[in-house]
């Protein structure tokens, strides 16, 4: 097998926990860019010629990849080798799906919509924990945003108890745009958020999306007010100087609480 | 200040997370041992004079603190000076309360008793998680075991939001032993466990606590046969191949249940 086409465990990860089979060659990236599987993080050498780097931009583009300009000298660091050709790219843990196919999966189970849409989660380990949860309380998918938060790598993996790769995740360009479209589709979206409606006065027996926040920040604004509305937890009285429960807990509560509520 | 009585950032973090104040030197150890702040974990060298080394177990004993052999050399490296004269302690991050304590604060809140126990949580983003959710939730304090779980460290800490710091945490030599006392109190233990009554059919409004087993093994065969009953989680229906909730998520649920049927 020739060299260029080899994929390899990386002589070092990149920040945000990246997945952990890197492939470099302009065969190799051409070939994984087309076959489907996913590919999580497109890199481009700043030395790769104009023609090549439009190139793969289009095709990345097409497979839904991020794609990172980088220096040359950081490829090869990455790669472990020179003969990268300027391209290289980390192949993705699952295949992400479409916001579609995660409707096509509920109607296909003739239930109406039920989502969970992840605003810049950036914890691995919570991510980990609300995808298991979601696939538990028999939700139809997880919707994470391309940028800004953590994607589905192996920490994720690993957190999810192997949930990841049994729901249905899709990594979309922008967050605000899936939720004007899943509006359009007469899906309720609610956002998880202090100031809402208490869960326990909130109608969430039908077709629901329920928008967390960021561990630090909660959803953002642009996000919140696009929601249909939010809903708040309870928390007993006095004064306990902790405003918040963890997201991933919340996010358990929220999605027990749906799943008990379209049950019965 | 002598050398010997000096506390500082240890030179090398003990494994399970340590608190990050070491203290070491006799007349050191022996005043944060009286103090009542709390010690986490005592350390004594091999070399220790068998006299001094019965001394400071009694002492350590009664602190509550988990007391531990070690050989010079290490304690040297952690001290980052052979002046320890065989003695060491990790400071406890906040000061632990007994089992005495919790039932007293309920008892001055005038409520029936709302404890949590955590038989063998491992991973510190879990505990922290579980007294955010136990804080939030209007629970009485939490009960941990000395051996076999992480203590609240400093990544307890964080994880908790600051929770740690402000619900009562027991930390007991035997966790079979704490709840046969509250059985002892006509408290209902439960522990959450699969196989066992569905949380929608069990009575949680009175004197209750929650037992929760650890990460991979779920709570101990005795802890359980001790409790009372096992409250299990719905899930939704299908084969999806993951068959538990992530624990601190189970114990956001279960603990935000008891809540709401508490106030009615």
């Amino acid at each position: 097998m020739d060299n260029r086409n080899r994929a390899a465990a990386p002589a070092q990860k990149e920040p945000n926990e990246h997945p952990d089979t890197l492939v470099w060659g302009k065969n190799a990236v051409t070939e994984l860019l087309k076959s489907g599987t996913g590919v999580d993080t497109l890199l481009l050498a700043d030395s790769l010629e104009p023609r090549a780097a439009g190139y793969y931009t289009a095709l990345g583009k097409q497979s839904g990849a991020v794609i990172k300009r980088v220096p040359s000298g950081k490829l090869q660091k990455l790669c472990g080798t020179a003969d990268h050709q300027g391209v290289a790219a980390w192949a993705a843990r699952i295949q992400y799906a479409t916001l579609d196919d995660l409707l096509a999966a509920a109607r296909e189970k003739g239930e109406p919509p039920f989502l969970v849409l992840c605003d810049g989660i950036e914890d691995p380990h919570n991510l980990g924990a609300i995808l298991r949860s979601a696939l538990l309380c028999g939700a139809h998918g997880v919707v994470i945003p391309r940028r800004g938060g953590v994607g589905v790598t192996g920490t994720v993996m690993k957190a999810s108890a192997g949930a990841a790769a049994r729901i249905p995740v899709a990594r979309v360009a922008n967050l605000s745009q899936a939720i004007r479209q899943l509006k359009e589709q007469n899906i309720f979206v609610y956002c998880a958020d202090l100031g809402g409606t208490p869960l326990e006065r909130t109608d969430l027996s039908g077709a629901v999306a329920l928008v967390l926040g960021s561990e630090g920040a909660g959803p953002g604004a642009l996000v919140r007010k696009l929601c249909d509305g939010a809903v708040t937890l309870d928390m007993a009285g006095g004064e306990t100087g902790v405003d918040s429960y963890n997201v991933s807990v919340a996010a358990g509560i929220l999605l027990y609480n749906i799943m008990q509520r379209r049950k019965g």
